[in-house]
């Protein structure tokens, strides 16, 4: 039985383990709390994360990180982007060079708004990264919910190894050349989902959603085509397959944080009741800073920078959105203008 | 007061006509049943299609189309796809070359497989098409919450004349040189929403959803560019933006219909309880025959066609599209796939 990892504990990671390990493969979670590994390993499930499934035999949780990583092929990262570069500095000297390292967490990293990638290339430049991303909560894929995610990576042969190894009838595996589309459909959607949020509590419809959404995956492909990314991504599995799941659903805590703001909670107040990371905070930073230097026109993203920032009252912002003065549609995605007489 | 018609008293076409009443035209709504027409102009409320919305004195309803259309600048069409035809006939003699004739309904012909615009054409060749589409639940429409709409047409002046009789602070307007996609986006569509609402029906997650709607829209586009439309309308408002609007509302009945069939209802015992026109059916064979003889692929389509024609279980259907061997993600979309070393 050959043996992988998933260092961290979420629900996402614990998804991804169990879906390894119904593979047959020895797999092996690392979690830093020690008293949370002999609870898993005891109880044979992860109360607290994703209750109601049962751990097979052949996976098991260790709080000691050598042990998870050595001697396996595929290591998952499956912590929250802000760990991500703490992570791998950790596993520093206990990684060997051809161990793949395989990245699931959405996300740029706060202040230097890196992509994770590039985060950690830095700290381990020598290990080959593979993303893995696309339309895909933890709790459906549990309960073997047919899914589709795509690994991308800038060696598509290390990506297609990922792909083998989860590949199952039940989550299917694509690749991707196009890692920076990848990674940026993943991170700036969170931005979108963040402000569909605030659109329901308002008390808006489904037709304001879709506006906004529509108009959201065309920002989020002005910008990432600008940062290197390649446009038809954008409209694949990690770009709108994601940006559909993550607006839609109560899974999204993303969607969850803006449906509060909307609902009249401070920016303090909703993160207090979030408990977790909303990673539509950050992507909204890093965004609105990188468009405004590389010139990129980001409405949505904008609107949802005043309304954490700028103290903008969330309804005046998403209607100051509707209120804009472009009149026709080609214009927001650059189309060229054919004027045709009749 | 300049005057407009809507002919129709459906759903969609009151909510439009209460959105021009609102902004001060004198709107005249044809109903072809005169019961109907006084029982309307009786209770000052549309009781059947939009209960609970209060029609303003300048709104009412006739059964004589000749009153109904004459001295207007704009017809507004609000019949279902399949009744347009006769429509057209109907009104052949009494309305003027003049004339702008607007189409609401999304659909394309039985039988023909036509397109709204080109049946107008046939019928009234003398007056300018104007499609309108997008993400719009009438019932969201008519309590005024935010919506956007798209006018797509030939002649684009017109198309702004039509904008300017629409937009208001709550519907926002805009033109789309791309009649034939923008026709095609909503009628395409109506597939996409079949096979969401059969994936809900059978019990799979957001997960599976997303994958469809994602493969869907890539499908949609596939051959509506090949029937000559621009592929960034499908990325709009007309494209997924409706998508979007239709695969995640009850208020779809093409939706609703897919939900009945994944749950084991045949066809027949479908369509007794859906009791409204399903246009994603006729859709759906349209589509299917089209790309078979212009030769684009179209897995969707075509095992929605199989469940609805040759007795394909739709569980069998579904898990079969999940399971096609397709392995890299931009294969799909037909992007040059590059390779590249690390």
């Amino acid at each position: 039985m050959e043996k992988l990892c998933v260092l961290g504990t979420g629900s996402w990671g614990t998804a991804l383990a169990l879906s390894l390990a119904k593979k047959g493969y020895e797999v092996v979670m690392w979690s830093r709390r020690s008293e949370q590994a002999e609870k898993i390993n005891r109880t044979k499930e992860n109360t607290e994360y994703l209750p109601g499934v049962l751990f097979p035999s052949n996976l098991t949780v260790t709080d000691d990180i050598k042990e998870a990583v050595e001697e396996c092929k595929m290591v998952v990262m499956a912590v929250p982007s802000q760990a991500v570069r703490s992570l791998c500095r950790q596993i520093k000297g206990i990684v060997k060079d051809d161990q793949i390292l395989v990245n699931v967490a959405k996300g740029l990293e706060k202040g230097s708004g890196k992509r994770l990638s590039e985060v950690c290339k830095e700290e381990l430049p020598q290990n080959v990264y593979v993303m893995l991303s696309g339309p895909s909560h933890a709790e459906e894929v549990a309960r073997d919910l047919p899914t589709t995610v795509v690994v991308a990576s800038e060696d598509i042969e290390k990506a297609e190894i990922v792909q083998d190894y989860f590949m199952s009838p039940k989550l299917r595996v694509y690749t991707n050349p196009d890692l920076i589309g990848v990674e940026l459909g993943g991170a700036l959607k969170n931005i979108i989902a963040f402000g569909a949020g605030i659109c329901d509590g308002l008390g808006f419809g489904d037709n304001t959603k879709a506006a906004l959404m529509t108009r959201g995956i065309a920002e989020i492909s002005r910008l990432g085509t600008a940062m290197g990314a390649e446009v038809v991504t954008f409209t694949g599995l990690s770009g709108i397959g994601d940006l559909i799941v993550t607006c839609t659903s109560m899974h999204s805590r993303n969607r969850r944080a803006g449906i509060l703001i909307g609902e009249g909670y401070s920016v303090e107040e909703t993160l207090e009741k979030v408990k977790m990371v909303v990673e539509g905070i950050t992507a909204t930073e890093v965004a609105h800073d990188v468009a405004e230097k590389i010139g990129v026109d980001m409405p949505i993203t904008n609107a949802i920078y005043a309304v954490l920032h700028e103290n903008v009252d969330p309804k005046d912002a998403i209607v100051g959105l509707m209120m804009r003065e472009k009149k026709h549609e080609v214009e927001q995605v650059g189309l060229s203008y054919k004027k045709s007489s009749k």
